[in-house]
């Protein structure tokens, strides 16, 4: 059972990779919630929307690289 | 009991992939509702749409690749 | 016990499946209530409403795959 | 405690079946909420109604699936 | 110990059970909201009323199913 419960945790990491795209999801969904109510200020807001994206993004990949170190690194 | 743990893990990573289609709906959902309220815009925001959707899918993906390596390759 | 911790793991992706549905429904059932709101505008945004099931759908069935790997291929 | 942890699995996606529910009831909340507020449109969105329970359907049962295959196949 | 596993699974399938409430709550919340403000449709939407309850309610069965199965038959 050595190094065998690292891919539970690896699999836990997985589960908030998932998770993330949630929060991705939601910045996406209200932007387009919102240009569609406004669409001449849409553009204005397209910085906007991918810094949200970006951020919320980098934490699902944070979690997915925990996945990768589990199963490969440690 | 060799490597069995790693497909917990390679559950739990699937229930993951499950909840990154909670994210994809989100972001299609608000598009819907947005675009039959005003019609007209919805051309403007279809390239938003696929940003949103490709970045919550690509979280989702990567949790499914998290599944297949515990699977495969631990 | 070989071989059994990989049922609880496809449990889990099953459940994964299970909440893939609710990413699905929400698609549908934004269109639906937009669509009655607006029903001259849903014909044309009936081929949205597919990409975004099938986006949300093809995650879903991404879980069941895992379930199903986890049962008869490892 | 042979085959037994695959009942835990079993357990696990019978409970993805039941959240699927709620994917299916979002649908025809959402399209029944929708008709009462518009009855005369409500006639030409019930084939998108259909299309909607039944993808999100179709996850809850493939969940189900899992669960029955748990039990009896593996 | 024996058999007693399955107990588990069949205690998380019938946490499935009362989550598909939700759903065939949701179904008839949104049919009495719409039919309170607009009495005089309420009568043509009855047939989608049940069909939404009976598809919502036959993932609840199933979840019920999943856990009597798991008592009395594996």
């Amino acid at each position: 059972m050595e190094g065998q419960l690292a891919h539970i945790g690896a699999g836990l990491a997985g589960l908030g990779t998932g998770l993330a795209a949630l929060g991705v999801g939601n910045v996406a969904a209200n932007f387009l919630s919102g240009a569609l109510r406004n669409p001449s200020a849409a553009a204005s807001q397209t910085a906007t929307l991918f810094i949200g994206i970006a951020f919320a993004e980098a934490l699902g990949i944070f979690s997915f690289l925990v996945a990768l170190l589990l199963m490969f690194a440690v």
